[in-house]
């Protein structure tokens, strides 16, 4: 078998066997095969697309590439949530400590921020001395010990899906749906769960920005989750204004220590007692969704999942202080509000916008070297259908630069649009649910 | 300028401005852009195209990654011939001395064997001590000495074609029509000639197999070249059996000689007179392509076009003696005739066959660095048309090694087709003539 006939007939639309796509990941790995023909294989594959056979052989040969892992001796179900990634997007901090509070495993390996989207692992990093570093020894006994840890891609899970993923980002084959899915499907399948229920983002702030994209991904896992034994859902969820009104990594945690103190009730708890449903469910935990969202509920409103959140901070290596202060949490030395330039009511946020804003506030990264200002962000005041007054704030920047401050600002007067009359819809929050079978 | 930018752009099918291509090219030429960038690139021209203004850009971006030789200091016009390859595609040999000896400059850098096709280089050197890697410097003396001089590619000749064209061997990216014609014209433009005539080949012996693809190739390459300001004519000429009868490096110097001895008139003595008239005309030698066709046979009879070829030879190491006793090139050490299987007519030959029994016999490589066996090849006795009668010899096979010579006679009993009626129709040589203005 040589790489450039497996390339040459990709490029061609053919459509490469089980064994040519392991001997393509597995030479990935090895590094036998350079890089300079991965990227061409890469980019032949997202222009000509890969078959539902070919998609389950790379999920597979990319979740072989290394460790997998055997949580067979916990007791109970073990399952996990994925995003797709958007803006405020910080269900995990919450879903994770409620799912594990009601007895299942939730062995969550997550990522960092990506493009204009902030990542779970930097939002975590902001609570002083927490550690999303640990081996996989160190995973499994917090695991044990709490029914929960949060952590980093590490080097034995997945490294064929780690070098390809690096690649992608710098030869402009990010957005292939099928390598997309591979990534996500390998990676989560090396956790060694039982369930996964997936968040599909669409909207303004998603990376699928067209609903028919994110339908069309979360089919593309969910079948291949199925393949590989698994039970799997997929929520289609708005990502077209940032969820929560927190965007900025210790603002983030902020907002959902609030959630799981039960001050606040909104959009972003809403989505994480949905989506901890499914957990639920598809975890043989509850019978119905329903039972299931009251499950979730409860365990906000019991302090069991605001009592588990600080148990895994402390396990691994936090300081659970801040859970009780959010005070105690990186902050920002300026603040400054953006007002309204109009009255009437909020028609949209350009979410991405909003993204960028925080990551030219020091939120994001350029390179994958970069560090990121933990305090920085924005807290919206208003969101879509708001009625606003002109002068009233839109949002607060939360700022450690005043050079920043200003392209930031600008950026998020383009992404606020101002009619007279309320949006006549309201774009639901889940926007369809595929398998779950 | 981000280079993964340009990727997605190209991506995407958009159209990539002058300065773009030029970023992109110079950084492959000073290594700024990594491999694995450019091979992303690569794959998505080939799978997107490339307009007639990218095609130029490209053209012009590596025609000046290197030196572009200025020959004004020559009286009289430069001019050369390129072919696309084939097998038995020796005229470059014929036509090189003919056209010099008639007081035209021909500077002509050649390429070497390429897949099942043979190349003027590897052909030259079975001439013993005969040097084609002349330094510019020598190439210029040599040229100013006897209108001729025959190399290779050097180090500071369009260095990022000579980069682009390794990795485009690896990942699968060979067969695009823009960048074969960027390839091809950045090479031949800098040999500073005023004049080029492009033999674009097409049958079962080409790499463009079907005419559209030919005629297609031959479009791009006469209208980059006319934007560089140079006159270019195309032929496009059959492929679909050997030229001539002689297959393998030191056998086709072989025929090469008896053409010029005028000892040998067949399809390609006819293709050398046919491409030298073309040089006669665009290079304002003659008026007419007749008059052009009578010029070139007469360089032939008169013995002018083998005297200049000997002087050639002499100039660039070579031992002229060989020239006048060919049993002085390489030969190999057995011969044995490949006896016909039935009594009928010639209907075809699968002319690509006949090419890789050729390199499976030692005349060709695998990997860039193999060495080749200069004396081995294929001596046709039977071309498309030719009565046979079973047991009689098609072709004689000069071997040194009783292995190969088992697959290479395999090889060529298959692509044999004999028929009991003659062909209806013959294939003519030259199937059309684009630009030449």
């Amino acid at each position: 078998m040589r790489i450039v006939d497996l390339i040459r007939k990709k490029r061609d639309g053919g459509e490469l066997t089980r064994e040519e796509i392991k001997f393509l990941v597995d030479g990935c790995t090895s590094g036998a095969v350079p890089d300079y023909q991965l990227s061409a294989w890469l980019m032949a594959t997202l222009l000509r697309g890969m078959t539902r056979a070919e998609i389950a052989a790379l999920t597979e040969a990319m979740l072989h590439s290394g460790e997998v892992l055997n949580l067979s001796a916990l007791p109970g179900k073990k399952v996990d949530k994925h995003s797709t990634g958007g803006v405020g997007d910080k269900t995990s901090l919450v879903i994770a400590p409620a799912v594990a509070a009601a007895g299942l495993y939730v062995p969550m390996i997550s990522g960092r921020g990506l493009g204009h989207t902030g990542g779970t692992l930097d939002k975590l990093e902001s609570i002083p001395g927490f550690n999303v570093n640990l081996s996989l020894g160190e995973f499994r006994r917090v695991l044990a010990a709490c029914g929960c840890a949060l952590i980093g891609q590490t080097a034995e899970i997945a490294p064929a899906d780690k070098k390809l993923y690096a690649l992608r980002d710098v030869t402009g084959t990010v957005e292939s749906p099928a390598l997309i899915c591979g990534s996500i499907m390998s990676k989560k399948l090396a956790e060694g769960i039982d369930v996964l229920v997936l968040d599909v983002k669409t909207g303004s702030g998603a990376f699928m920005k067209r609903e028919e994209d994110a339908v069309h991904l979360a089919e593309l896992m969910v079948e291949t989750g199925v393949r590989m034994g698994k039970r799997v859902v997929a929520l289609i969820t708005d990502m077209d204004q940032p969820l929560g009104r927190y965007v900025g990594h210790a603002l983030e945690v902020e907002e959902c220590i609030y959630v799981m103190r039960g001050e606040v009730r909104n959009d972003l708890s809403e989505l994480c007692i949905e989506l901890s449903a499914w957990m639920f469910l598809l975890g043989d935990r509850v019978a119905t969704i329903e039972e299931g969202k009251q499950l979730a509920a409860q365990m906000i409103s019991s302090g069991k999942a605001l009592a588990k959140f600080r148990e895994i901070v402390g396990l691994q290596g936090g300081d659970p202080a801040t859970i009780d202060d959010p005070r105690l949490l990186p902050k920002a030395q300026s603040t400054r509000d953006v007002a309204s330039p109009g009255t009437g009511f909020i028609a949209s946020i350009a979410c991405e916008q909003i993204g960028v804003a925080s990551c030219v506030l020091g939120g994001g990264r350029e390179k994958k070297e970069d560090s990121i200002d933990p305090a920085v962000g924005i807290v919206l005041h208003k969101k879509r259908g708001d009625r606003v007054v002109s002068g009233e704030p839109l949002c607060t920047i939360h700022y450690n630069s005043d050079a920043r401050l200003d392209e930031a600002r600008r950026l998020i007067e383009l992404a606020y649009r101002i009619e007279p009359e309320p949006p006549r819809r309201a774009r639901p929050l889940v926007h369809g649910i595929i398998g779950g079978k």
